[in-house]
């Protein structure tokens, strides 16, 4: 489901599905900056947004739009976040939403509005409105490239993904089109995904599969322990594939709910290999813990703690300072219990460093994807958090003086 | 008490206090790596461990050395951690203390060891058993400077002070050397503290006030948030000033608590503004909260996160950084409260950016230390945590490989 081909494809693989970005002059580098997703159906939707104490306008806003259990449109801009922006932020937001609605034909609380950039600056709103009024104007089934562009800010590239399964006998579609880097953390920090799909499902239950999947998808990501104020996943489910309506826990719930998961999954995964200066993509397995809480709460630990990162961008073996970060986690463990692997090749064993064939460790530290797993032993809950190295580069990019 | 003059005093300034440094070869570099410290009578003493549950085999001996409230000396050595090296780091560290003692003249459980380096290699005993017996060879009342050099690691400079104060008509010195540096973060990670005292005071009494002390100083520090297996504070009082001894919370015991809390004060800012390849010394002071836990969390997490540290070495004034770190620090937090200021200017005021002196706002960012104040306007509790910048030469210290 991420290959070039159907990442292509994107939010727009799904019937009755059209996205347009355009440039509208609010990123400085002059690159696509405004998002229009629509489905041409009422759709059922769904929606997690960032836990910050100090969110953004677009996430109240947003959070409204969702109550109801139906949207039809997301407008999402980049380059400006219209966070801490008052009253007049709100105003802002609003009223995007109002313009979108009008040049769609549609109700304003049906659409969605999401903003990630500079925090602190008001919305540009002439720029604005001339974007997502050029955005609905260019709407199409080959639109997902563009938007997916629209929404990045120091990504490197645009995450994006589609797949199809059957549900209930119907060809049933799912896209996607995401952005992360910096800030990435439990709670999706400055993190924003977009997911379409053509399955009939009642949106509480997709709700309930949204808000459970992103526990263990997209909380478990952490670039740099920040958490933003703007972040949002949300699912549009428009029913155009004509399944019957998933309502219960059924057999068609259960796929509808595993190819959810998948992309979710893959997202997570692709964002935090991005993460601002990444040069290796971490992924932190916790095994043998006594509760998902404590396997978490120490693959946070590690996945967090900057010697950590920095080792591995030095392609240093230390399994000292993981098992340093695995020791102050702050839950239950023994060191003789505790195994820490690199790559499969145990480092760590009986309280102190393992003896292993130093040639295959080198090889594992060059790689670009590395598994580090630890073994609690001392319980059966496992948890998987995502991660990236930490370079030159990020510092660079976030020493910048930006404003 | 932190002028080059008392600096140098350091530890030896008490009474009855000799100390030393010498080179044993356990340093790559072949500087001084083994310190001890020595009172010639018996001393009252109290320690403060690391919680990080792989604590490294000397803070096990040494904890134990503390228990019965007296000890003699300390041994310390700097070049290798003894901490994931199993039964043989015990064997090693019980050991050292042996040696200590019988060059000493004094039992082995009135020695207290601290280690600090690298984790999971074993103590190359022979040349710390030499090591010791020419420090205690040449143990002098001018030995503070060469202990302090001694024990320090990727620290630029050795911290240390003197100070006398009157308690109850009779002068009482006072005297400490620390180390820091990399992974400081709260419960003391990577750092060594040494408080020596000739006042005469209650073991018990001695303990409940570093114990009270170290959680508003030493555990205020955060560098790069991780905690390591090594760090202690100890204090030894040898009761030589001829003060009366101090059994309860009286005028005296006030005068020596303000000193030790002044002493722990310092060599915490010290210790921050140290960190590795730090450029700047923040001071993160939130006021206004609702407890002292929230101030202390909401101070912490801006003074972890990433993305403030970063900023601040880039010099630019994103108080969007601090007030998103703020958002997300799990406790309640109104943002129209909330007041944040750089360098006593408002940055946030009122949910939104304060409007300021533009040009007083970059000379505050230019400086080398800069107060982050965050007004939570909720009650009346406040906190000080220490940190300093992110800076280029953090990653470089950390992503070389040292193994």
């Amino acid at each position: 489901m991420f290959s070039d081909t159907a990442a292509k494809k994107g939010v727009t693989f799904p019937k009755g599905f059209k996205a347009a970005g355009v440039k509208a002059g609010i990123k400085k580098s002059g690159n696509l900056d405004v998002a229009v997703i629509y489905s041409e159906e009422e759709a059922a939707v769904a929606g997690v947004f960032t836990q910050n104490a100090v969110a953004a306008a677009p996430v109240y806003v947003s959070k409204a739009a969702v109550e109801d259990g139906k949207a039809r449109a997301i407008v999402a801009n980049a380059g400006c976040a219209n966070a801490c922006t008052g009253e007049q932020g709100m105003k802002d937001a609003k009223h995007t939403a109002e313009i979108a609605a009008k040049a769609l034909g549609c109700a304003a609380d049906d659409v969605l509005v999401a903003s990630t950039g500079v925090i602190g600056v008001n919305l540009p709103m002439d720029k604005l409105e001339q974007g997502v009024k050029d955005a609905v104007a260019s709407l199409s089934t080959e639109g997902s490239v563009d938007a997916g562009n629209a929404i990045i800010t120091t990504d490197t590239y645009s995450k994006a993904c589609s797949t199809e399964v059957e549900i209930g006998g119907r060809k049933v579609r799912f896209g996607a089109i995401a952005k992360g880097s910096g800030m990435i953390q439990p709670n999706m920090a400055t993190m924003l995904s977009f997911i379409t799909t053509d399955a009939a499902i009642d949106s509480k239950l997709l709700q309930e599969a949204l808000s459970e999947i992103t526990e263990v998808t997209f909380n478990m990501i952490s670039v740099d322990g920040d958490m933003s104020t703007n972040d949002m996943v949300t699912v549009l489910a428009n029913g155009a594939a004509g399944n019957a309506k998933i309502t219960e826990k059924n057999a068609d719930y259960k796929i509808f709910y595993r190819t959810l998961k998948e992309i979710c999954t893959g997202l997570s995964e692709r964002i935090a290999a991005d993460g601002e200066g990444a040069t290796k993509f971490l992924t932190v397995h916790v095994t043998g813990a006594e509760s998902f809480d404590a396997a978490k709460q120490v693959a946070m630990s590690v996945a967090k703690s900057p010697l950590v990162k920095t080792a591995f961008f030095g392609e240093d073996p230390n399994w000292g300072r993981v098992i340093c970060a695995v020791g102050y986690a702050g839950v239950p463990m023994t060191p003789e219990k505790t195994v820490v692997k690199f790559g499969g090749i145990p480092v760590y064993a009986n309280g102190t460093g393992a003896s292993c064939d130093a040639d295959a460790l080198r090889k594992v530290m060059g790689q670009h994807d590395i598994v580090i797993d630890v073994e609690m032993g001392l319980g059966s809950a496992e948890a998987t958090v995502w991660t990236c190295d930490f370079s030159y580069e990020y510092v660079k990019i976030n020493g910048e003086y930006h404003t």
